[in-house]
């Protein structure tokens, strides 16, 4: 199977076209605040939310929507994630029906979604106001502006698209995301909007959905806040042509694998990008006796504080790896327990059965101080593996939330 | 019932002294390492210990010295966690001989603790050569040197005691502990050793110990990470003349309220000095349906990252009060709660019925620039009430733990 990397984003697959306006909604008026993601057809269409019970407006009114499997777009706003609000609802179906006005298609054909302050009311003149220039902005030749739109606190766009053949047509899926904080996503990430041209169910556009997330975004955490607002939401448009994907055959499994490379590589964006991030963590179990654990110490690890200061000071406590994985909820035997730390710059031993090895301080700094490490575990004690992706706590997370409101 | 605050720390009850000395397992000549409590006579003896699986040589060591509810002695180094070694269990046995011999007790009435680094072998030779010093520092006349033995990043000294009647006789229940980082417990804290004078029988010690700590050292968090280390140890020593306590009667509550006390006071203390904290969090949660309900939301709260950044910025930042409860893994409906900030400059309602309610944010800016904060809950669905203890989270804990090890 070939999987290529394309450029374009949500506007990568054939007949979807995306744009975004500054609609005012952020004071900044340098910085979009409105996106609008549209396809030529009917799409069969799926998503998943958040488990905070606390749930953002725009997820129910999505989650609305979406029951009969269908749906043509994706309006998302970003300084405001109109939650905690007592007219959240009446907002979030108020902009479904301004997008569909514009786009002439039905008020449940459009997702919604929003991201930004909790607990502050949502205006929705402004965003009905830009709704004219936000259609006008629609183009196929990139999703750009819409992933800068959907950024709070991201200081990267993300997007990104693959192309592969289902049959004998070629299909593509590309994607955009925001993350930042508030990232420790449990079903989905706090924003991922996904297009393809592929023709698939909607009850396996669903499944495909849930179980790439449980292995991308549910394996990311930047500060272990589960956010009220985290979306995954995927369009289908069947625009490529391939035989339409109704079975758990060879064809949904190669679409999933190709859904699976844009999640993950969303995914590892997210957490490179995490508030205030300047590394990002993966931690690679392998050896496990079984999947469950092997998830919980792998996230175990990348959520530990201590651990993430540590490697923002190239720090090799490697203790604090140990002490990570035996808090996991999991039952196994930490004595087998051995602990590589690796980057560009080299791979070193760090710990054998649960005790420490001598190792070279000055040869672990050099491999700390890149901007990726990988941290090895081998649970020597099964054949199950799992990844998890963070990024190191930093002097800025705490500046960048220390006063995120003004 | 009277409770009196007193002064010694853990040599407040009669028959007990503590002290401490330089030994050199630290670098700083100027900080002592090595801490003795000792007690005059057999006491009844209880301890609870971390549920992390990583599980540091001292904690195993103690368990079985305790298998016969009795001990006269507590000795406890920091600057060394003696976890992840592999001579861990000889070191730590090793450790209690020493001390047996110089106070001319057996080497399984000894309990032995550690704290600070994870994975660096811990030499005897210095805690040998320095046995006879220690056992020289002995005094009745305060825990002062033996609290601050205990410190590894703590900024300050935790001891506290108080004197109430069981029955007839006058009875005093006294602790020191540590914290500051790696706190996150999950049966004990960091390390708490208490003493009393009171007569009770080892198995009801064991329970008051566990019922105590639950209400306690377990309702506090500085980071999230349960340490390897965690131990709460009691010896009580009957010197008091009290009619020794066998059932669970009122003399055994009595005995029990004042080891809440003396537990609760320490707890606080420990959040409030927790790694580069400069405001001590107070998550009060009422209306609760049950009693893990109103826990689980009381230290979703204080545990969360952003909502602990807010708190450092003086950010009335409700928002994340309510996503952290949101994610609490409970049962409940979110859309009853209300939420209200309190210090000592005053009092607001942020949040009623799960949504925003219009508040000042000069006054909020005012009431959360005090040093101890209160988070009050009101979940309005029941009668049951938790509370938890946290600090913000600031530059210093990042720079304290970027490089915690040289």
């Amino acid at each position: 199977m070939a999987f290529t990397f394309v450029e374009g984003g949500v506007c990568a697959a054939q007949g979807f076209s995306a744009g975004a306006v500054h609609a005012g909604i952020r004071k900044n008026h340098d910085k979009k605040d409105l996106a609008l993601i549209f396809a030529d057809r009917m799409c069969s269409a799926a998503a998943i939310y958040t488990q905070n019970k606390v749930k953002g407006a725009p997820l129910i009114v999505t989650r609305e929507h979406l029951q009969n499997g269908r749906a043509r777009a994706i309006l998302c706003n970003s300084g405001n994630a109109n939650t905690c609000n007592a007219d959240g609802l009446d907002i979030a179906a108020a902009m479904c029906k301004s997008a569909a006005q514009a786009l002439k298609i039905a008020a449940n054909d459009v997702v919604v979604a929003s991201t930004g302050v909790i607990g502050q009311p949502l205006p929705l003149g402004p965003i009905k106001d830009a709704m004219p220039a936000l259609a006008a902005s629609l183009s196929t030749g990139g999703s750009g502006d819409a992933a800068e739109a959907i950024m709070t606190t991201d200081t990267k766009r993300k997007q990104v698209a693959v192309r592969f053949p289902i049959g004998e047509k070629m299909c593509t899926i590309g994607g955009i995301a925001k993350g930042s904080g508030m990232i420790h996503p449990n079903m989905a990430t706090m924003l991922c909007f996904v297009t393809t041209d592929a023709d698939i169910a909607p009850e396996l556009l669903q499944k495909a959905c849930k179980d790439v997330a449980d292995e991308t975004f549910n394996m990311i955490s930047v500060d272990g806040d589960t956010s009220t607002n985290d979306m995954l939401a995927i369009l289908a448009s069947g625009a490529a042509g391939n035989e339409p994907i109704k079975s758990l055959g060879k064809e949904y499994y190669h679409f999933q694998q190709g859904l699976m490379i844009v999640c993950r590589r969303l995914a590892r964006e997210l957490a490179a990008d995490g508030e205030g991030a300047t590394k990002l963590l993966e931690c690679a179990v392998t050896g496990a006796p079984d999947c469950q654990t092997a998830k919980k110490v792998a996230k175990s690890v990348i959520c530990s504080s201590l651990f993430k200061a540590a490697m923002f000071g190239c720090d090799a406590n490697w203790g604090r790896v140990l002490c990570a994985i035996g808090y996991a909820d999991a039952e196994f035997d930490v004595d087998r327990v051995g602990v590589t730390l690796s980057s560009a710059a080299g791979s070193v031993v760090v710990c054998s059965n649960g005790a420490g090895v001598p190792f070279s301080e000055e040869q672990a700094a050099k491999i700390l101080a890149q901007p990726e490490i990988r941290i090895e575990i081998d649970m020597a004690q099964g054949g199950e593996t799992a990844t998890a992706w963070g990024c190191d706590l930093t002097y800025d997370y705490v500046k960048i939330n220390g006063d995120y409101r003004t």
